[in-house]
């Protein structure tokens, strides 16, 4: 290492975990430009929410250096690099997927406040402003907590222990690459940047993959280990478009449209690849049957709770029902997946439909086992909009242990959207 | 990385194997300094044995690539900063270890050619010259061997792939530290030069043993890395001295008194640590029958062929029939050693005696099990001398499987020293 180099890097008074605006999910710039046109002013709070109460993350991680990371991201804006990447790079086929008047303002943008308090074990982050601006901290609050989780167990471990620590989840990821190369026809991305171990690992897994799945591995949700490596960034939307939609709602007859007014605004904007399903905010079967036509000529679906089989056969029904060939569509698995569940799927579905799986915590935090206590093992931490102009988001999901919202309005959603009972299934991470 | 560094790592037109005339086990150096005095004129022959002759060692390895390691080694030169430390160091607790006169021919030295032949997929290596000088060979050229294999295994491996053939075998060594640091009272030496996978595998092994089992791990007998990672350079002697001087003797009582003066001469020249028996040569139970009684007094005995358990057994009978506390003793475990057999050992020999355990091939070189074809399984490669002005040498060992030496002269070997039926063992590595 050359003498300025070294300088250069103990300048930081910090080791910072997001250095980049665009270390986050492509998904969430795609939604934020369609907010920043369609809903620019809505003011929404997003809400850290720890699934996994067992780990205390407050005794766990020091105040003092998360605020200095999120002070961090709040001091980020989009580099110039970064910037004519989004403007003349070519995504899902299509030049200049980023409008002009959107690259300008992201150009501009700094992140707003958070607001940051302990209680019982746990920090309760929240952020709240003008919804374009603060959905944005979703991906860096997570990567920011998940690594500092790390850092913090890694602590007080020896240069060759932690050599070694790292060498063990190379082989346990190289171990699922050896067996995910056998499955014939695999399309696989990276989903891994909310619940990565940290944001060095996940570059070297996404780089371990280019090289041991070839073609196989289709491209990584993060823009920024998209851009450096030179591959695809994936994604489309998420499920919090149609919560805050359906909060605004002001009737319950409204209420059930949001959902499709919601992706008639993307059918607008998008095509191709990117038109994709997310049908589950409130119960995939109820969705899909009152789905307009329309809706049946996109491109795919994207199961993401529930059970993944069931929700593959429900789609395929309901294609065939509208006259649609099931085998020209995509169907995109990212729910908690591991190498067994993408086997076992691609057997079934393989021929019927276009498989394709977004990979996640489990390849990109697959520390399980590899420490005492297994205090590595990745747990199950999600930042979502929890409220929008005062009222209350709800998401109910195929799996009702996913389900947020206060209990009033869950069942309030639950009789205008039909759904009954549902199969709790265990959410790992 | 700096430019500089980088263009001078260009400037290689080699990747050299061995790049100090000290990465050599600490024992020949001082082996050489006392052939230096006693013997400077004997003209010996060294030559390399494949044991295992499955692996054809001239198909795998091109011999442009193995002459050009070997004429690198032949310019080398003991550097001063090389030479400063084997003067001014403390080897076993003396200052001035290597005497004044000995230094200055050794920083003269550049070793002798070597002579080099294919055979039925084997190489065919010789060394042939002053003894002190070819059997500074021994060491750099089964390095050179079993490291050119190495590369030659993982010559079409990708990046990522390599990196994890690496993190699979630190994380094979860390498991091993891991059994190894619950042994109470254990003493353990790197022995692992020869037979290495590469000099920077065992310098990370060095490495990560002095982090991992701190105090318990004692040093190592490669001279370089002992110079460089600051730690105990280990060794006594071995078996080239008593062969040489056996087959230099003329009659059959004279090679029966061979072995004890060759010891008589290291009595003189050493003391403490440094006094250790090899008593298997020509078989250790006559060796010790036989042995003079000042031989009972040295610390220590090094175990390196035969069941270990019953070596030692023996020892500690003989001491207790000289009059000697055995568990004042010293018993050096040397022979094909690995974590389950160091459990056995300290277990039986604890508190009877002082035990150690010189770990070699199983350390440096497990890389067993982490190819297709197990390719990078260690192998059994030795460089011996074979011959001493014109007669052949002889080595009997407690395992048959060990011996070597024209059949008529065994046999007359095994006449003179009384050795009868022994137990075959396996010789793994």
């Amino acid at each position: 290492m050359d003498i300025a180099s070294r300088v250069y890097a103990h300048k930081w008074k910090i080791d910072p975990i997001v250095r980049s605006l665009i270390d986050t999910d492509f998904y969430k710039l795609l939604m934020c430009q369609s907010i920043f046109r369609n809903s620019p002013d809505a003011n929404v709070t997003f809400s850290l929410i720890n699934r996994t109460r067992s780990i205390r993350l407050a005794e766990l991680v020091d105040e003092g250096e998360l605020r200095e990371q999120l002070d961090h991201i709040r001091g980020l804006s989009l580099t110039r690099g970064e910037s004519t990447y989004l403007r003349g790079n070519t995504f899902y086929g299509k030049r200049q997927m980023f409008r002009p008047d959107f690259m300008e303002w992201f150009e501009a943008l700094r992140l707003p406040p958070y607001h940051l308090e302990k209680r019982d074990g746990q920090y309760e982050l929240t952020f709240e402003g003008k919804w374009p601006e603060v959905m944005l901290w979703e991906i860096p609050a997570l990567a920011v907590l998940m690594e500092l989780r790390s850092r913090a167990v890694m602590k007080g471990m020896g240069k060759f222990e932690l050599q070694v620590l790292y060498a063990r989840a190379m082989t346990k990821l190289w171990s699922k690459v050896e067996r995910l190369r056998q499955i014939d026809g695999l399309k696989l991305a990276d989903f891994g940047t909310r619940r990565r171990h940290s944001f060095l690992w996940q570059d070297w897994c996404v780089q371990a993959m280019m090289e041991g799945l070839g073609p196989k591995f289709t491209g990584t949700s993060n823009c920024l280990i998209a851009m450096r490596r030179d591959i695809e960034a994936i994604g489309t939307n998420a499920h919090e478009l149609p919560m805050v939609q359906a909060a605004l709602a002001d009737t319950d007859a409204d209420l059930l449209q949001a959902p499709y007014r919601v992706l008639a605004d993307w059918h607008e904007e998008h095509e191709g690849n990117l038109r994709i399903i997310l049908p589950d905010t409130y119960g995939t079967e109820g969705f899909l049957r009152r789905a307009p036509d329309w809706l049946a000529g996109w491109t795919g679906i994207r199961i993401d709770s529930g059970d993944p089989a069931r929700g593959a056969e429900t789609a395929i029904a309901w294609w065939k029902a509208r006259g649609e060939d099931p085998t020209r569509k995509l169907v995109i698995f990212s729910d908690g997946l591991d190498v067994e569940k993408m086997e076992e799927l691609q057997a079934q579905f393989s021929g019927r439909v276009r498989v394709s799986f977004g990979w996640g915590t489990l390849m990109t935090n697959d520390f399980r086992g590899l420490v005492p206590g297994d205090a590595l093992a990745p747990f199950s931490l999600v930042c979502k909009a929890v409220s929008v102009n005062g009222r209350p988001t709800v998401k109910l999901s195929d799996n009702p242990n996913k389900a947020m919202g206060p209990a009033d309005e869950v069942a309030r959603y639950k009789r205008v959207f039909g759904v009954g009972d549902q199969a709790a299934m265990d959410v790992v991470v």
